[in-house]
């Protein structure tokens, strides 16, 4: 069952690194929460859509899966390049490399619920 | 497996809260990592005491627990009232509330490697 759940939240970074947002809803519950927010699945792909307007060369590599289900946590690793401003800090089109650790909650074999953190440190040390 | 480590986890962080810190080689390895940096358990218990003193209402609430034995995923809320500059930023006495992501890696039943993101826009936010 971990390792069912764990193939589950492989295909969702794949499917956004594929950009595939027809397919998103597969992924991701119609009523999903992020950081307490209840984005949904409408939201969720608005905010998704706006961090590859934002980071044309955005892709999300899971360095670490930890899966104990109905929960996954992942630690993501990037290396990109946001266009102008990324979290408030000037990035301009500088490559810069962070981590987001990000834990989930999955209903019914979708994600249900995301709670990220982003290491907006490591960005500032590097600009 | 998973509840002994989830068990294991949670008397580091009752040790933490207890600053038993001639308990902490128990639940941290000799030569632990932290976010990449060989801190060993010395360096460990060193950043540990000048985080108790930055913020003397520290403590160590955990969320959300997710175990994956050798890995344990962890997100920590904290509210607790840094005396002066905390992340860089001016905060000086005031009641703060922000979550911490954090991996894990065990092994013989101590904590080997942590990696670790505390939100530091949700800080500024409340600043």
């Amino acid at each position: 069952m971990a390792e069912t759940l764990k193939r589950r939240y492989r295909a969702y970074l794949d499917c956004l690194n594929r950009q595939a947002w027809d397919e998103l809803d597969r992924h991701v519950s119609t009523d999903v929460h992020h950081n307490g927010q209840p984005l949904g699945v409408d939201g969720y792909r608005d905010m998704l859509l706006a961090d590859f307007e934002a980071i044309p060369d955005l892709r999300f590599e899971a360095e670490r899966i930890v899966c104990d289900p109905p929960h996954v946590a992942a630690r993501l690793l990037f290396r990109c390049t946001p266009r102008g401003e990324f979290l408030g800090l000037p990035v301009n089109g500088r490559t810069v490399s962070f981590g987001e650790n990000a834990f989930y909650e999955f209903a019914d074999g979708r994600i249900s619920a995301v709670w990220s953190v982003i290491d907006k440190a490591a960005i500032e040390a590097q600009l």
